[in-house]
């Protein structure tokens, strides 16, 4: 134990989430699930609590993300653990469901837990929100989410750029630039760095692994080519007779073509050969957004791909079961979301009570009736410090009511960011706070 | 292991939340955290994982919920436990910051493990749905959680009744009956049991625990006047001395004259001298909401009550911090609204696509802009495999396209309720599907 942990503090990684930012956080929850429902995707929940040969299974997160997982047992002494991610919850589910109608569209925003090593902006526990189709094997799914991508953050008002690649043209560059087959995996994982750590980086860590000159050239001048992802394309569909490379080419066109109808603008996505996305399991398309302004927030908002495999080794057959899914970063996308969209409170009107408490209650609970937020002073304090508790807690109304308004059946409105005061009719009151 | 469980088996007590039960689960949560917020409380969010130090102290959950409690360890041996209920956590907080204005109102919706004994209905991972305030000692903090009781089951349309108490009347009533001091804190806990029990159980457990058959006696008919509470009320403050006990009743008319105000029905409020709420940890007002028709679901809906001595505790001070709160019980709510509520998808339109690919995206697309939650067959189906598809996941509407509709510039809407169709000009299908 640190000096900063007392007994009662809270563990590590883990906080309370007051309600400025809880706020915010619940504003963004509705809109992910709006927009995902919006797309034909239906709410599902799976426990948090899942059996350790679940999480351990060999495709799901794999050796690193094991060594992160928090271990308990239940009274049965049962091995459990808590959740790293929505996605092996999922895959379960389905490999278990045998007659769930296909497709099977669902979105999950729920917490997962990983006992990592602790940086800046890196929790323990923490929300992921994901959406996931499981089924089909169209473009047309994997369009979707770059629709849906897009949608959201415009809702947001973020400006972004979602870039995008195929894991079986990622195989065919590696192929046509003279990658050893065997090292094609780990050339892949560098590559994926690219954007980060640079040209000189990737170059490094490539003849670091035993690439040989040649090939990292080919490979980089490839890559390079980023600013003009259709000439690239052509190129590629030229040169490569690697029949798995043809087929990303094939799919990369066909998503290109649906996102166009789905009417996603064309200067917010980019196709990026570079693109890898860590994880091992994608095996087709894989895209992530970006903030366009990265000086601001340089890691990804969101991010997925295709991973036709993971199910079909939950299931023990080893078929493939086509799924295409995304995540977004809760946490990234609240701090790329402007300080000014921010609000302390969701209350909109402190009722305070100048004696008249009856009168008062009935005043706060015609407005509740309303669906107007309303406070009442709960202190019995004076008006003064109720005018500044409200004021510190950025309640943008008083109703300040007494014996004379009770009697008159009125109240003193005071607008706490003007200053302006106003004796109005309670009947009235409502239309004037709805039109405000 | 038994033979139910394979090796990608659930957790015990634990399950997945399908589509058709999480809409409403969803529909449910939004409901109450409007409610909440329209009361002037805010959200709030605390780490499911907490130290042991904290779900151990003393005047936390109590030596019966810490068997039950899922203990587990972070890398730097850090003793842990998955917290059991959202009151602790709260309590934990306020006491660390002793900087936070006070009243302080949150609302928490969240998951709370108890590693109990299995019975139908009960699970391990269960939500939690509370409300409390910090501060008040004032009886309108208490009123406005009856008010919000009624208000949500009223919006619910479930029909219910709320039983209201005191626990230093009930200490009263006690001393009134002639029940030893050292044995009112047993005693209690009997009575509690009355509408479950009856009277002959609470009065075959009162003897058991060596209570004398007079001051049974005596108990039982002064609980008898349930029908009549303010009868009773009158009756004991003229006939008990007892301070606290004086308090207690005057806290009750206090409170019934604060719902009268805030307009709850006297009809759904009854004063239940009974009434005590398990738990030891109550000092003042306990209430619980229950269905009237009692055949249909017996257990409560929803209970809470004051506990002006837990977050003193946490603090390690010992000062009276005056605390209220109450926790709706989200699995019995959802079992108590009627079946035909029920909704199996989120999605209103299933666009189908016969050969007109490019069109049919376009729909799909215009429709969400529009915000109608709409799906587009994804597994290239034709059209009586997708009818039926929609019609079992209770969709209501295709949108069928081919390439004459793509020429006219319109869809064959077909409900599949009704089995009514008609050809209907796209920029006609939103405002159409909009009014209906």
């Amino acid at each position: 134990m640190t000096d900063d942990e007392t007994r009662f503090a809270l563990p590590k990684g883990t906080r309370d989430v007051m309600p400025e930012r809880m706020i915010l956080k619940n504003r963004l929850l509705d809109k992910l699930r709006a927009t995902f429902e919006k797309y034909g995707f239906n709410p599902l929940e799976t426990p948090a609590l899942q059996r350790t040969d679940v999480l351990s299974l060999k495709y799901a997160g794999g050796a690193e993300i094991l060594k992160e997982t928090f271990r308990l047992e239940d009274q049965g002494g049962r091995k459990l653990g808590l959740r790293y991610d929505l996605t092996v919850p999922l895959s379960r589910l389905v490999a278990e469901s045998r007659s769930l109608p296909k497709p099977f569209k669902r979105y999950e925003l729920g917490v997962v837990w990983r006992d990592g090593p602790l940086k800046a902006g890196r929790y323990r526990e923490f929300y992921q929100c994901d959406v996931d189709v499981v089924g089909p094997e169209s473009m047309v799914a994997d369009a979707e989410f770059i629709a849906i991508t897009e949608d959201i953050f415009e809702q947001l008002g973020l400006d972004i750029v979602i870039h995008v690649n195929n894991r079986k043209l990622l195989s065919g560059i590696m192929e046509l630039a003279g990658v050893p087959s065997e090292k094609t995996s780990s050339t892949i994982l560098a590559v994926d760095k690219l954007l980060k750590i640079g040209k000189e980086g990737v170059e490094k860590e490539l003849a670091g692994k035993g690439i040989d000159k040649k090939a990292v050239k080919k490979l980089m001048d490839l890559l390079a080519t980023k600013e003009n992802g259709a000439k690239l394309l052509s190129k590629l569909e030229k040169e490569v007779e690697n029949p798995l490379a043809q087929e990303g080419i094939r799919e990369l066109k066909q998503l290109f073509s649906y996102i166009g109808e789905f009417g996603v603008k064309e200067k917010n996505v980019f196709f990026e050969a570079s693109l890898a996305r860590g994880l091992e399991y994608y095996t087709g398309t894989v895209f992530e957004a970006f903030l366009k302004d990265k000086s601001r927030i340089s890691s990804s908002l969101a991010g997925g791909g295709r991973f036709d495999k993971m199910i079909g080794a939950f299931a023990g057959t080893g078929d493939k079961v086509p799924a295409v899914g995304i995540s977004f970063g809760l946490e990234t996308i609240m701090d790329a979301l402007a300080k000014d969209e921010s609000q302390k409170t969701v209350v909109r009107v402190l009722v305070i009570p100048i004696g008249a408490l009856e009168y008062a209650l009935q005043v706060a609970s015609t407005l509740r009736k309303a669906g107007i937020n309303t406070d009442i002073d709960l202190m019995g304090r004076g008006l003064s410090k109720n005018l500044t508790f409200a004021s510190n807690a950025s309640i943008h109304y008083a109703a300040i009511v007494g014996e004379r308004e009770a009697k008159e059946g009125c109240v003193m409105l005071k607008d706490l960011k003007s200053g302006k005061q106003e004796k109005v009719i309670a009947s009235k009151l409502i239309a004037l706070l709805k039109e405000r």
